[in-house]
């Protein structure tokens, strides 16, 4: 199982920005935390990296659910969502699978949350 | 292989955030993200939850190494660490264990750095 899933789209980066926070809104995540690692990269190592944005998706009923059944499931949270301009106007989506990033921790009932968020960040990953 | 380790340690909440960042810090992990989880939760949803910060640790010499070793990676940092309080003064610190996560990833180039982490985020938990 890979650990997460992409689609290419043809836009500009903000653009892609825009439609993939729309997209979440969508399915019930709000984005709570947007790091520009392009920017972090630049600023404390001087490189020069394509742009490269990580979206902090949470959907908030399923984030409690799955607190209530694992305390420290906030390791793992938000699903990142990353906005990767591979080339101009070519903009790569990718979410992580949280089916196979949660594999490590051992609770069935948190699988059943886990899945049910996969289902809903394919269907917004598909829908942008 | 557990996907995170912790502590305890008593102080306030406030103290905690603060200790831990500087803990970090001294490892050369800076924050780049704080998610306030308990507010989250009180905005979305009306829930009263215990005090719950993710912190996003992000160590850039490693991100990067982590970057050009694995495109997507960015679905997995930045290195959460959570400071919650279990109860008034006892303060949980949780940092997640990138060897145990990144298990899902087949690159064992990658597992060297993560590895390397693993032992920065450990040693910054230990000296908070």
């Amino acid at each position: 199982m890979n650990y997460y899933f992409s689609r290419f789209i043809s836009c500009t980066f903000d653009e892609a920005i825009a439609n993939v926070t729309e997209s979440l809104k969508n399915e019930g995540f709000g984005i709570i935390s947007e790091i520009r690692m392009h920017e972090k990269l630049n600023e404390k190592l001087g490189i020069d990296f394509k742009r490269y944005t990580i979206l902090g998706a949470c959907n908030p009923t399923y984030a409690f659910q799955a607190l209530k059944l694992e305390d420290k499931i906030g390791a793992m949270l938000p699903c990142n969502v990353l906005v990767i301009e591979q080339e101009e106007g070519k903009i790569e989506v990718a979410a992580i699978n949280p089916e196979a990033s949660m594999q490590s921790i051992v609770n069935p009932d948190l699988q059943d949350v886990a899945a049910k968020v996969t289902v809903s960040l394919k269907k917004a990953v598909e829908n942008i």
